[in-house]
């Protein structure tokens, strides 16, 4: 659990993509952001009060969040000396970068002196137990794609902020880097031992009120040769009520894999409710959320309104339209 | 790769199955054993050559197995001592147990003295590629079970048996700990970080001559809902040609999860082809391997009768019976 709220340290992003984790905690949880960091030359922005880290802890600021990709697997001397000196001032450092937080020999003495916590995010901190498949209390919706990277987070997320803007009981549960910092905790599942992908999934989602929703982020595609085991650990680890399937229309082949075309949303369908109701009979697919960013208004409108059709359920761009349709789906779940 | 032959340790064994390790080296690889060590009070036999230590480094073994469970945990103080003889009679170690040789201080640095080796083959010796889902040379038969546990080990090490009695290019590809004692070689697959387990198994069966079979030994089962996610992974990546379905009919419940009953054939049947001939359009299920270990001969004739009937396939105990018309049927496909 990383402690909140954050300083979003932006570095010397050379651009406002390289700072895409930060905008994913700016835009999803902003009351946990008291401001950034930037160093010279930075390009991004995330409109927060610029602030050093004597301003930021004065403000309550507990954790410095790395919400930027550094350049060529490298954490530069001139970031470097910026980390010393928060840990120094008493922070925390949160990172989800492949490179280590924890193989800076420089960061672990000072971390150590200073009696602070460094957390890498991209790997697990906890011992996962195995999968026991015993029915938990409380209620799942998984988010599975067409393919990987398609807005399985995006569609948790917007699904989480509509239900408890209704009111409604919900969390999001987070199962990537990005979705971690963002709440602050989570299982990295794609670094997680194969034994102990499903029980990472349980240990997640653990007995809830019986009117709470966990909105599960989905990983990979039970169509993705490199990753479907990950989609099937979630699958049978969540044994999710609901399931909402994430698409993107315009995408040629699926990602990495230039020789496999996108699976449709009838087989992604019939694949993923013939896999859950093994492990929750009543599972149901909700909805469908479609990422429209590369679509006008009119497309998007009009491949919405052909996909309600086809498949006989709402569909929506969430993060484009609202998750209301998603939601209204799974209150009438009941 | 452990270098053969072997010793084999069969340490103070308090029964035969306590050295069931040992038993299948001994089974399946027995030139690749020159002999057994065994300490007082060992109560397990391989009906192979007692020897010393020196007396196996004459006969030329060139590495001690250990082919026993050990008890507790821990490596007895006993055990200790015919380990470090070994290293320093010049074998190295490989070992298949929960605690690791390489957690043990003494035994890495008597290893790093005499520069011996301690194969540690619970977990990866390797840093494995993401699978790309490229579609290889040479053919590939995967078994997959209902269960964990059903004999998918013996179906692949009995069909790579019968084949290379009839002159036929088969290569074992071992998965599990075991497998990889009995050939030397192989992938930990449930020890495998998540995004790397498909391409674990793309590396362990890369191209082959296009009249070669790699007979891939599977885990788990789709059904299993706490390791499912690495037979899907076993499916994508193997990209295999033929599916050998493999089931143990007496079973109450899944293997661990008293709450589940195993699936049918056919429903094991349906979801592995509808996984597999997406990476493989041209795959086929060939033929049932029963485990029929705890029939009655009349019990298991009249089973793998009623097998062959209801699913139109050949069914065989190839154990038992032998792996001829599970060879047979991959013969036909040509």
């Amino acid at each position: 659990m990383i402690e909140t709220p954050y300083l979003l340290f932006l570095g010397d992003a050379p651009d406002a993509l390289a700072a895409k984790v930060a905008q994913g905690i700016k835009d999803w949880r902003p009351g946990n952001c008291v401001g950034q960091f930037r160093m010279e030359g930075c390009k991004a922005d995330m409109k927060l009060t610029d602030m050093t880290l004597a301003e930021a802890k004065a403000a309550g600021a507990k954790t410095l969040v790395i919400g930027v990709a550094n350049r060529g697997g490298v954490i530069s001397p001139a970031w470097k000396k910026v980390l010393i000196a928060a840990l120094e001032e008493g922070f925390d450092i949160a990172s989800g970068l492949h490179n280590l937080l924890r193989n800076e020999e420089d960061l672990v003495a000072v971390a150590k002196a200073c009696g602070r916590t460094l957390h890498d995010v991209r790997i697990p901190s906890v011992q996962y137990p195995i999968a026991t498949g015993v029915k938990r209390k409380g209620k799942r919706c998984l988010a599975v794609g067409t393919d990987c990277s398609v807005g399985k987070m995006y569609t948790a997320l917007c699904m989480d902020k509509e239900m408890k803007e209704r009111g409604l009981k919900s969390s999001f549960r987070a199962t990537g880097q990005t979705g971690i910092l963002i709440t602050g905790d989570g299982v990295p599942l794609d670094a997680v031992i194969a034994d102990f992908m499903a029980g990472s999934i349980e240990y997640l989602t653990p007995d809830n009120d019986d009117d709470h929703w966990d909105m599960i982020e989905g990983q990979g595609s039970l169509f993705h040769a490199s990753y479907s085991g990950v989609t099937m650990a979630l699958i049978h680890g969540g044994q999710p009520d609901a399931l909402v399937l994430c698409h993107e229309p315009t995408r040629e082949h699926m990602r990495g894999l230039p020789d496999y075309k996108l699976p449709s949303l009838q087989q992604v369908r019939d694949m993923a409710m013939g896999l859950a109701s093994w492990v929750n009979p009543d599972v149901k697919v909700v909805g469908i959320s479609v990422n429209t960013q590369h679509m006008s208004e009119e497309d998007a409108r009009a491949y919405l309104a052909k996909v309600e059709e086809e498949m006989g359920l709402p569909a929506t761009d969430p993060y484009r339209y609202g998750a209301g349709p998603l939601v209204d789906a799974l209150a009438a779940l009941g």
